[in-house]
């Protein structure tokens, strides 16, 4: 894994969550860094959610992330917010910098305040750490129910030299559309203008993590940030730029599957593909009705070919569509066309298919020209284990 | 359990299932009754789902209803309905009855056609064995998922004597609104006019089985057949009509609520209760978010106050509402107003009432005058048992 040029990280463990683990996660730019950030939708924003999202609208550019974990400081009113700004003075003060160019996310139990006097005490050793963790260590930090760290990197060729992307996420559990519930940090090299930057950015994330789902709940705290710094004195222009946007996809495409990889115990990654309908959105009704239906996820996880459950999804997407006029196939085998399952023998094809990770459930609706993409984790034993004993 | 009068049943074992279970089922007026019927709004309807709407739309009155479990004749084509026509000819000429005038009803699994063979030779022994089972016997025979059989009954005083209702219901999983995804069967005594029948019946599915929810899934076979009678004599007109859909509210309410509580394998009936929204739908929407969040669900498996996941639902619930009016209290005890978690220690205060079945949610969003109440099952291991591995 190669770091983009100018950046680095700390790590500590500060005591949020236990002592033996890291909890507290810095990463730096040397040099101001044009920023992007999306948010969650959620009402309930929690308070680096807001501060963060001011930020990022106040300054083209900034220096830092700060995350912790343990604590996601959502619910927590007005002491929530003064808390996170404290927070940041802080960090400013430790790492020599201004606090308004640094971005703050947390991620863990909703309502607790932070332990301000765990954070007065870690920080200035937080800062002492700087560069002595690599970016493994700083997603190892963010982690919560995650099953494991996930980190992509891409390094495209342009005139004038290489530029380096590393995106890192955290998040399994509350992973829905409308920004995927998670905590996402990109670093860029690239020398990019802020306002491209930010759209590409917006792009991207509109591609990859607002088409996954793995329980249909959006959090509180949905954050990503990245950072373009400019420190491969490669300049990023016009049609470069589309370049830089391909692999940001690639990036955030690589993270979104690993989140619904890891979807808070899956053993499936579902492909809904859902093409011939009147309207993309139309699409995205039915490819969600169907990635969100707990009968067609337990269905994946028992390998079974419940064809009838993805049809009866379908019908009830409320979508307006012609019945006979659906076709869905499982894994590349067609199982349900004019209105009827097809003649093959479905349960002897599909049951090596159906033992495998990824599973391609492709449905034609019609002739229309909207079409979507959805990746969808199944329900198992695992997510019930994980999510009925969270707090405890 | 005292059967409204006029009313008989038979059962029979005819090998669509297995060979030691019951799984064909009929009951029978001794005289015409009004009819009632509500189905499913899939856009795929099964084959007895049409067959029987256009009979209740032809016909003011019917004699019977015809169930079978095993096969739910749902996208089976022209060859399904017309299947389904000839099995309510066959019924009609084995019990001497018109074959208008039997309502016809399928469970079980979507795809297989009826098993005609089977069918030809079980229904003249189904008809010799008219009045020698109960209702439940009746109910049994048309379980599938079911832990249990699900029946209420009620009698009401009136002047010119008593009228009596029966209802029984089959269905755990693919619950939703919508017309209740499962079979119910009403029986009554009354004597009452078609038009208020129907009326009563309408309202009183709105207010009972289209306000509990398991796993948001709709079936294609959703059905509710109501027939009355008049073998009891009494005549239902005018002010005693509102209190025949009381009695009525109260039976299909008691069905609706066994059918979340065996919400394959439910351990707990959450009863969350939105009020104070702009409108009644906004409120639906809010208590849908609530009753169909996955984490809640598995929170409530896990005994786990988790106020937070309740608050982020209602947050993304799509409803504009100020967050610092809601206000969440679980089995009495308040856990959030005012944007915070109350002072409360509610992981204390709840250990005992989260070990029970029924756990009241309240919500409270703000002064308007929308509520709405719904029904909804947690998610747990039981859960994932039964459908990961239903069509084995």
């Amino acid at each position: 894994m190669q770091i983009p040029k100018g950046f680095s990280f700390a790590v500590i463990s500060a005591g949020f969550r236990s002592k033996n683990r890291n909890d507290l996660a810095m990463a730096v730019s040397d040099r101001p860094a044009v920023s992007a950030g999306t948010f969650t939708q959620n009402l309930y924003p929690a308070a680096p959610v807001l501060v963060g999202r001011e930020r990022v609208a106040a300054r083209e550019t900034a220096r830092a992330v700060l995350v912790n974990s343990g604590q996601a400081n959502a619910c927590t009113g007005e002491e929530g917010l003064a808390n996170c700004r404290k927070t940041l003075e802080m960090a400013a003060s430790a790492f020599g910098l201004d606090a308004e160019d640094i971005l703050p996310g947390s991620t863990g139990v909703i309502g607790p305040q932070l332990l301000m006097d765990k954070w007065e005490k870690a920080l200035p050793e937080l800062a002492r750490g700087l560069g002595k963790t690599d970016a493994e260590g700083f997603t190892r930090a963010i982690m919560t129910t995650d099953a494991f760290p996930k980190m992509a990197e891409k390094g495209i060729a342009l005139e004038g030299g290489e530029v380096r992307l590393l995106g890192v996420a955290k998040g399994a559990g509350m992973i829905c559309p409308n920004m995927a519930t998670m905590l996402c940090f990109v670093f860029c090299d690239a020398d990019v203008e802020c306002a491209e930057w930010r759209r590409i950015c917006r792009e991207a994330v509109g591609l990859t993590f607002n088409r996954v789902t793995v329980d249909g709940d959006t959090s509180t705290n949905d954050t990503m940030y990245a950072l373009a710094n400019g420190a491969s004195g490669v300049r990023v222009r016009g049609e470069s730029l589309a370049l830089l946007k391909d692999a940001l996809v690639e990036v955030l495409g690589s993270l979104a599957y690993m989140l619904v990889q890891d979807g808070e115990g899956a053993s499936k990654v579902a492909h809904i593909t859902v093409t011939g309908a009147a309207s993309e959105e139309d699409a995205e009704k039915i490819a969600r009705t169907v990635g969100h239906s707990q009968l067609v996820k337990t269905a994946l996880y028992g390998r079974d070919a419940n064809w009838g459950r993805i049809v009866a999804a379908v019908g009830r997407s409320g979508v307006p569509l012609d019945p006979n006029a659906v076709r869905v196939s499982l894994c590349g085998v067609e199982l349900f066309r004019n209105g009827r399952p097809t003649d093959l023998d479905f349960d002897a094809l599909l049951e090596e298919p159906l033992k495998g990770r990824d599973l391609p459930i492709d449905i034609e609706v019609g002739k229309g020209p909207g079409s979507y993409r959805l990746l969808a984790s199944d329900l198992g034993h695992e997510y019930v284990d994980v999510n009925a004993s969270y707090r405890s």
